[in-house]
């Protein structure tokens, strides 16, 4: 986010050093993009910690504020409370190959996956990038979603980028948004931090920092709303999982603070992990060990969690630039709409 | 909401005759306040439709937002999505009272309950009024419930009257709020309403129309979120309760539009009902036949709820005079904390 | 359980020394029991831990396994994870009176509640023992309430007492039973305990150790039910709120085993708390440490669970005498049953 | 079921014609065996009804009794409650090729998917076989998915075959049950049917028609339960997908009455649909006139499902043969265990 994002602010904490969701130690962000033509989507993999995640899981939960989508996993967040694989992002019809190159990612480090032990609970969630990208083609193979794993950094670009390279949010071209928020606690500072793949919303409903912008810019007919939001959510914070549960919930807050109503069609999921703490899978003592947040603490991540959030669905817009994909179709960047309005930010 | 409302509007809808939750046909709302020095409580009654609700069931869903909350009831309503008796709001101690009230009120009319038939389900919500009222006196009585059931109609006050006499939102004086829309679906004019009973959030988040207003009228350190807000949604559209279920998912949105990140303390629940419908307790037949909304359409009530529910938020706030209670605590109008600002809306 | 007991084995691990959920060290149960002509109801009250369990709350979790009933206090327990009151358990119109009852025991015991602190989440489950009670006559009080919470021992009755006094299973006298179990894990000895208000189903479904015993001892035409379970685990175990969730969730594998199927009208709900830790209302501390079951181990728990559930089905009508109640209509228990068929167990 | 079906009944209700869920008029299931050596698995496909699922969706509901699994489509069943495609069963390595398979079976029949209208949500369910196949293989194609779907008839085979092959169910061999019921409403003859993959349990909690069986038959120390069981439910009453999402909770008291305590790693989930009713993806009408079944009338169908489910876990086991796979482990057959045990049912 270059200048505009100065002059624009969300809520009160400070933001991580990269204002992005691997400001949580240890988290690192891969895409691939496929950008050709008709064929106009990608990868995004989030690696949420350090090591063998199936051997070391980290606590987890997710939240589904609505279930039109094909997310892959999250039943065994929800009884588990842990997960065990990288998080892949990816078009709607890449999630059977997603499951697929997780799977043999997992089995690659783990022999006892499948013949000693259990079985591996691939996390993979998408929206539907049909409008730019040739969806049907099924374009994105498993070397793909290795090379996003592969690719995994603490930098990473945003906007029309991985996953995001197809994905239209309020009518304009969205993408991948990222932002952090640093909290003490307890006289520790701790980072939460939110990744959104935007997919969703008209632009009249837009609103950037509360002011309603998208009643200004909207353009010809609004298209129905067959999108979606992935919100992912990290922190270091120790949590339990049914306190990211409650995190999770307050997702819902940040993206209607954008103007989203969470229409029918729209598939929005949120999940989070904490690496406050591992989960080994083989655990040599009856009992573990953990530390949990004080309940009352929990407003301070909520308020975190709905800034990072709405920050993340106006940085994937800003970041994006325009995209020309399948059949013409173009999702036109905030920027060059804002330029063409003469609005300045 | 006088003046004020003018100036103000929220989504592109029409509202309904009334601007409450009354314009959907049938449906009637009484009000019982009691304030008298440290008492300053009372109870608020919805009846969803004429007629005997327990031989004639509402169509019904609910949507636990935050759960910290007592409320009574959801679980039977979320199993067989019906509602069978009027809803009562109350203070979060006189939910016994309410339940026992309704019961009595269920018997007197239906001398089957208990004996040839099965119970009923009283629905009670409640928001805690502790700041401004003695609510550790349990002042609301049985005959305070009877009240404001007779006293239902589809005129009602908005503010602080009935179970909003003492809460309080966004740091000031907040209450009952309504707002409705009318929606025209195949040709038809359907009215969309919401109740509310507001008592949650700091001065410092409040949003009007999307303007940080909170940030210019913030007064003094704030105080922790204890609160809570209950969100009645009624239609004459008919929705089945799964359908309902999804409407009562987009109040979070609309509380948030206000500034709303949702507090660890304050335990938000939407109940929606619909009069489009009526499920007899004893069905002669052994199939119903039902209309359902074709679920494409429902869009149109997501975006209705949403605008209701950020305007019930603000008339709650717009229509509450200041009230002093227990201990001498003062719930400050909105309206004078903007006279004090020098600030008009 | 006298002599029958001794011939009849639920799974493979002993039980504790009562066979009482009280076997959990700390649990305390209380009853009081109405017996006069039309009026047999009455209250049981489960004391979770000593001290003052609003100051010093216990893990919980519960699940609703079918919705057809009018518990309080769910929604909350399902939020945070714990329970900060006893648990009281009565007939179904009288969740209001021990609402309020258990509101004004925490009142009396903290001075902070409504005032400088929130309020409090009172736990009340029910069942509808319309057959036999007078329900409509609305007989229990606070007092009765009261005077349970003032009995509770670690020693307590089974059968047609408390709460079970006008509760019938199976078609015949059902009410309050319970079993324990003792499970060995890293080496020191830990408990299980279940505690039921058992009041559904119909004779001919009626299965004793998977043996077929209500086809052979069913008497007249079934009656519809309109019935109910209760279902309260206790355990020492240090387990999250998320373990008890799934731990409650194995409540429905015990009680099919004696031939449920869970009728539509019965709202069986499962409760669990653990001794094994406490949560502080005000904690000191920005974090707890706690300790969590090694999840692989839960399978332990999950079998004695429903070992516990399903005798204490067949325990509740062992335990009961032939009530005659409202209307003269009768309760005839399982023992006056099987000496009527000739069968000994 | 060949003799031994004769001599074992499962409640009251008459069976279907065949005794399977195609007695369901319009259900049809296929399979594809894969058994050579090391791999020993399979695909079952359940297409729900006649013509263009996509344009003409299935009422349905599925409930997660233990989130151990990895099933794909539950999220927008729940949401939604349709299904628009067949429903794939196959071991949990195959889920990504199932969903991937299916999508392009929605492709090549409509048009307008990821181009004019949405996406599709693929339904595929799975359970762990690697003791007998060898799962990291990942030896399920695409190709093997088309063929079950080709294959899918109103007859199919039960037992070790198809996704069924390399289960094992109570240490037995396990893999595809099914069953029937018919079921008077109205004066019209109604068909209720279940179909498992069963891959779940302990030899020694193994009870056929309530008797103990497992306990004569067990050999050897028992292995961790890492299995799963998948419970298909189909039926052609008209019902919500609220009554349904009812129906699907009860399928875990049939499998408890088999003996399933539902141990922590073996991941149950039920899904039901109607062919009651269609529900098209193009609705032409605001409203759509559907048909619910009375509520009061759900305890048969509640009823005929429990004894499904019952019998369909003993059914498959009972039909599947010996089967020997990875590593030389053997899936040995419940027959030729009683043979050796010297016990005929």
């Amino acid at each position: 986010m270059g200048v505009e994002q100065k002059t624009l602010t969300f809520g009160s904490f400070p933001a991580g050093e990269r204002n992005l969701i691997t400001d949580v130690p240890g988290v690192r962000v891969g895409h691939v993009t496929l950008s050709d033509g008709d064929v106009q989507t990608g990868v995004t993999a989030i690696i949420p910690a350090e090591g063998n995640l199936f051997a070391q899981k980290v606590p987890a939960a997710c939240h589904v504020i609505n279930g039109f989508g094909k997310a892959a996993g999250l039943v065994q967040v929800q009884e588990l409370g842990t997960i065990e694989t990288p998080i892949v992002l990816t078009n709607t019809f890449g999630v059977g190959t997603g499951v697929n190159a997780l799977i043999r990612y997992s089995l690659a480090d783990n022999e006892d996956i499948g013949l000693t032990t259990g079985t591996v609970n691939p996390v993979v969630l998408e929206c539907n990038d049909g409008r730019l990208n040739d969806i049907r083609g099924m374009h994105v193979t498993e070397g793909d979603v290795n090379a996003a794993l592969a690719a995994a950094s603490d930098r990473f670009a945003e906007g029309a980028v991985g996953a995001g390279r197809g994905m239209c949010c309020y009518g304009l071209k969205g993408g991948i948004g990222s932002a952090s928020r640093v909290i003490e606690i307890g006289g520790k500072a701790y980072a939460v931090g939110a990744l959104l793949l935007t997919n969703f919303g008209q632009t009249v409903d837009l609103r950037v920092g509360g002011s309603p912008l998208g009643q200004k810019i909207a353009e010809g007919p609004a298209r129905a709303d067959k999108g979606s939001c992935v919100v992912i959510l990290a922190t270091d914070i120790p949590l339990s999982c049914r306190q990211m549960g409650r995190v999770c919930r307050r997702a819902q807050s940040g993206l209607a603070r954008t103007g989203a109503y969470i229409s029918s069609g729209s598939g929005e999921m949120a999940v989070m992990f904490s690496t406050g703490a591992r989960v080994p899978h083989y655990g040599r003592e009856a009992f573990a060990t953990t530390q949990v947040l004080q309940e009352n603490l929990l407003d301070l991540v909520f308020r975190a969690v709905a800034d990072c959030v709405e920050e993340s669905v106006i940085s994937s817009m800003l970041h994006a630039e325009t995209v020309t994909g399948r059949a013409g179709n173009q999702g036109k960047s905030l920027g060059q709409r804002l330029e063409e309005c003469g609005i300045t930010l």
